[in-house]
């Protein structure tokens, strides 16, 4: 029977994932996250590897508690803009709890990268090119379903529902006030109908 | 006379801004700003003062070189379309240039700032504030020349097109394709007209 660990991994991961999210990948120094986890330093390597494995492990929990939910609703969505709408209030929801670093982990690692570490940037641009396609496919459904007017360019609709989802980031980072975050979603969803 | 100083101000100054810009606020350090400067610890505090003053300084220079003529593209418009085309224009092409760093110095410094220095949170949230005034000031003339309908939400678009201007700067930051910049842009300002 292998000895259990000292320590609850989950726990670990969720202060890693905490540590980068507040300050992006270039951000966040190995003591940074040896604070972060309470481990020391052999034992975050032997249980998550170098920085940058445990870098996709913490985005890798972030995806299943935040980002998950987000791609179902749009994914799942009754609708374009029910879809739209559900994305929108989990992603300003997730903006406004205090209990979490404020914005998004990724679009916070995308704006710090400064080591243009390849590996890291190639995750996060297969990252935000999976959420386009989603924006995308469900704008074309939309579409299909006469939803939305034919004449909408819907390429450029998913580009541009992708940027003001990073601008709420942004923008919540250091002004977190529902009503302009919303304000925001509601402008660009109405571009669509 | 006063002896003149041994090193080029503006250039240093122009060296901090570049490595803010690449690293925000709480991601430059001080031997991150004496590298970037040229500078001795001594000349760089006795020339700009503490890190935040540097950082207060740097942002100026970014404003006058970079927001300052975006900013008088709003408000020199001819009309409101041609004042936002040219807006975007500008902040895409600084996206673009592969002599500065990606994205923008202020975005980079909100979405990386871990520390909730109040000054620095201050600046931005200042600066973020006096931009959507201007959008809406724009806004608002287009409106009142009869160039934007009458029932477009001119406060709510105000946001949605800060938001989609921060979003661009993300998404510069490990993808910097122009046609899909332009096509967010684009996408933002059709749901003007």
């Amino acid at each position: 029977m292998a000895r259990p660990r000292e320590f609850n991994e989950t726990e670990a991961l969720s202060g890693a994932m905490n540590a980068f999210w507040t300050s992006g990948y270039d951000g966040t120094s190995i003591p940074d996250l040896l604070k972060a986890t309470g481990l020391s330093r052999s034992s975050l390597y032997e249980t998550f590897g170098d920085k940058s494995a445990l870098f996709e492990a913490a985005t890798g929990l972030y995806f299943r508690t935040h980002g998950q939910p987000r791609m179902e609703a749009l994914r799942q969505a009754t609708s374009t803009m029910q879809g739209l709408r559900r994305f929108f209030g989990l992603q300003i929801g997730s903006c406004l709890d205090p209990k979490s670093p404020n914005g998004c982990l990724l679009t916070n690692t995308c704006t710090s990268l400064s080591s243009h570490d390849p590996k890291i940037e190639y995750m996060l641009r297969k990252s935000n090119r999976l959420f386009r396609a989603e924006l995308l496919a469900l704008l074309v459904r939309g579409q299909q379903a006469g939803e939305i007017p034919q004449d909408r360019d819907v390429e450029s609709l998913s580009h541009m529902l992708m940027a003001v989802s990073f601008g709420l980031n942004v923008a919540a980072r250091v002004d977190p006030d529902r009503r302009s975050l919303h304000a925001m979603a509601n402008a660009a969803l109405k571009a669509i109908e």
